[in-house]
């Protein structure tokens, strides 16, 4: 049994966290963080979780995380960077929720984080955590930054095209929307159920932290220079996140050979359905499941083609392909503990 | 492997039925029939279901449902029944997740329900099949009657003060309130999102088929008369159930003798989970697990009880309740296949 | 034109007020006190007013209140108590939408509010806001304490069968529901979109607030002693409340004279709208209007009257009686500026 | 006062022409049909309006629609082109709001709508009712073509940037997202409260047909070939719609001089807002109001302007708009009857 440790267990990231590992077959849960919740019982703060999860949360200090064999961290930004090193030198894995680790570049993360970066030197050895285009890297990886949400499915929807080298990669747009759970479990007058239901916004247009990430990553795969548009929108429920994508082709291909591109790309991939040409995937189908959805479209049979990709943002989009990492840097096979069907209705 | 085939699996507790039985590591799924969708790939319909369930529609005169070892029947009231003796004698197990056996008395079921019983040689025999207060008779049972979601609600919460003889039985209110799946998946209406959503009301306020039901099975356990006033509510959300129920002591205990009676009552029952004197359980700490929470009260400490019942109506209160007396009646433990660990958020 | 101040205008009774107000033909929105967001523009913070409301919030020093002709305290309890005297005693009429002179009885004020009362003077002076029952004394008043939501509903649902005295007063069971804009504007876990969305739940069962008020209020229509149990819950919707009350006769009486005493007890009210005995009102029949609707029903023809309550909790439940307090205190018709119909769908 | 006639009150654009007429000053409802409901009062059906609207639906030939002096068609495609002719011939002018005359070329029409027109001569005459581009034609018609709720988004952001002639025409995209209100008041199975709720998707991303009706719109203002990719999306929440617009710059221009350019177009558009540059406006700060809310951004100071837009779909999207132009066609004040401020929360 791979023995887990979860560092800041009480948002959402850390109680899918422990949905998921409860279940797994393979990891048992060592040792939960919270500094503010020291001594009390996890189930106690989430009730779903009695007569599954019977640890208590404990203080940082008396945790003994080196014990572990991998310690996710489901907390803010700038964390996971002050404590990955001395677990690391101790031979623990690690496996980062945020994103202290998912920018190469120093001067790139501390601009669009606002902090001074505290482990520069495992940055580089750091690898992203997006196994379907990633897989050999994080199977030999002793840390992990795993994707942000959008990120995951701006990736998976441009990688074949990019790599295809079919479209203009300087025009790319993204107009994704996501759940409210991707706002975390942090006491905000925006994201009450009475300012945030019945409602729609886009918001951070200007700028959001996902754009350089998805940036630097979608540029390893061509050598045009790569322009993202990234619009994100905040919709009323609690799961999911769609992912509308935008890119122009710059060669004459057929909706067959389009299809045939995706479909060859993910054939392996467990977690990455690609959906009959001309779908609409729904987000509810992949609603507490690790499964990403992607169908093509071709209005007009015109030069635009659009990607819709749906997953749910605390699952495929955080803490499924977290678990998805650890099985794969554990030599387990990539689904163990991630088989749940997706909840419908 | 238990061959399972379903009657009627296009609504909301057919595809339950999809999603547990798929997972189930003692079932296969052989039949499951549709008139109308003959043919059509199940995952076609329900998304969520691609990757895990790979059969079709069949239309009901070519499935052999006699090949399997039990049937589910999903469907409206008055199917089972027409089919149920034929498949009875063939040796096979039947679960209705109807009413067409819920009730012993064929004059009130006809009353209730409108339409002529055709099957009144089975209800005698037929078993009711609520797990913790009928365990030994559904594992012997060859025809089950699966309760209705809010009577589920109502016995488990009234069961241990009933039986204890401490309650007038003839003053028993119960205010319900269901999400909206519980209407299921029929095009109306009153349950489009634009009537249903942002809005709360009751219903059947005058008389509820829920009511007769619910009657009849407390009475089975107390000399006194039941009398019970049933409230049902319909609430913006897909799924859970919330039963506040009221009952009139009528003789002193302490609220810890109250409690142990609950505690006592259930502490072998694997799926209610009797919550801490005091506590408010939330609909989804149960969301697409078969658990049912019971919490106790008594303002001002006075003479009214007031017991707190919620449940994932469409699990518990259906098709996970079912695949739990299919469990007893193999043999198998009762809670093989049914572990899912709550949604939350 | 009125001259009106309002104190606390950024949560969600302000905001309706301000809603209200800026429509009214008769009212001039003149001051409006925030010591937070002192030189906001209204309409900054609330984008729905643009072109509406004009002014911005001004810090309470800055603020010269004296020169209103009345105040409307949209705040947390203990600030109208403490600011009250003082514009009282400069001739200028307040409206408290708090809890703060609810109560007449000081000793159960600072039990269940857990503050002590700073100005237990005015407490005998204060007029309990509720128009239907209170008319009289309202358009009389210096100061009103506005209902609570909960207790309008309670109170104008029991009102005609207390006074007939056909009831026993000892056993009065109030249900209710609320969405999640009673909770207010603030941060909080709790009510945030996640947490409250697609759930329900009951809370505060062991004592609320709104008990001892509505039992007082109460008591005043009958000789017997009042027994009130009162259970909330949150309901997934912005606004809208549904009071389920349950009440036993003590006379025969045929459903028509049940009927007939309310139709007339309420025929002058015009926010009060009794329906069709048998009818279900539905909360979004009232959304964003004044009006409260209430319908009867008798189960089985016994003995057990269910009174079916519904209105917007922040209008007829909050704001909306506040205006129409405003409207008889300053000898306009009632409806002044109510007349807004409910939004539906 | 103006009388009215409404045909097919039964849906949402009917209901909301009911609640704005019923509140207008210079309007009286005078016919309301419905084959269906013949005879059932319209408060009834709609309790929201009880106390408002006291005439009952008339079965379409008992109505005598030519005695009003205008009437709104708030039906399914194909009925007004088959009454509007005779109306017209009697000089009482029409308001469509379905798509009969929205596009001038019958066999763009055929092709999309799927049914032959039939009364093709009219199709030149009818005036499109967007009053910001086109408010002069429409003071002058007899009969008006109300456009549908995602063009009037689509026009007004694009507008000024298309006739600025700074865009590239051919190379538009508008990502836009609809309250489940927009796809009616029908018993279908897509938009049940359980099949919408907790769920995003695209849809008819494939051709929709708002699609031709945009472009040839858009078409009259530029020399350019218009290009536009429209992809529509189902959003959980009862009314709103935003528009996220995307669009090439084929010129330099400063932010400021973009700004000035919207705000400059619309500033004697009572019904149109154009926030400050870099806002992100919300759906619900127009929930129940005729307002259209505006705002630019360009992010990283590229050459992609991004509009956003929102307004409720039901109202300036539909019912208000119409009531709009019939303010136009009768010489009243533009906004007469129309200043509902937004409901929030």
């Amino acid at each position: 049994m791979i023995k887990v440790g979860i560092v800041g267990g009480t948002g959402y990231t850390g109680v899918e966290l422990l949905r998921l590992l409860a279940a797994h077959p393979e990891a048992q849960l060592t040792a939960i963080t919270s500094r503010k919740e020291d001594g009390l019982p996890v189930a106690d703060m989430f009730p779903s979780l009695r007569g599954h999860v019977d640890i208590a949360f404990s203080s940082p200090d008396k945790a003994d995380l080196k014990q572990c064999d991998v310690v996710f961290f489901a907390t803010p930004h700038g964390v996971a960077m002050a404590q990955a090193p001395e677990l690391i030198a101790a031979g623990v894995k690690v496996i980062d929720l945020a994103a202290d680790f998912r920018l190469k570049d120093q001067a790139t993360f501390e601009k669009w984080y606002k902090i001074p970066h505290s482990a520069p030197d495992l940055l580089e050895e750091a690898v992203y955590g997006l196994p379907e285009l990633n897989r050999e890297d994080i199977s030999k990886a002793r840390l992990i930054a795993n994707p942000g949400c959008y990120p995951t499915t701006m990736q998976l929807g441009f990688y074949p095209l990019l790599k295809a080298g079919i479209i203009d990669a300087g025009n790319l747009i993204a107009d994704a929307k996501s759940g409210v759970s991707g706002a975390g479990r942090k006491a905000e007058i925006g994201t009450l159920f009475s300012e945030a239901s019945d409602n729609f916004k886009a918001y951070g247009v200007h700028g959001h932290r996902h754009t350089p990430e998805t940036s630097a990553q979608l540029q390893r795969y061509t050598d045009q220079k790569v322009g993202l548009i990234f619009t994100p929108h905040l919709v009323p429920m609690i799961r999911g996140m769609h992912s509308t994508l935008y890119a122009r082709l710059t060669q004459d291909i057929t909706n067959d050979a389009l299809q045939a591109l995706f479909e060859e790309q993910y054939k392996d991939a467990e977690f990455v359905d690609v959906m009959p040409f001309g779908s609409h995937p729904e987000t509810r189908s992949t609603r507490g499941s690790n499964m990403l959805r992607i169908a093509l479209h071709r209005p007009d049979n015109g030069n635009t083609v659009v990607i819709l990709v749906v997953q749910d943002n605390l699952v495929k989009g955080a803490s499924g392909q977290a678990v998805q990492c650890m099985n794969l840097m554990f030599g387990l096979p990539e689904s163990t503990g991630l088989k749940q069907i997706a909840l419908l209705p």
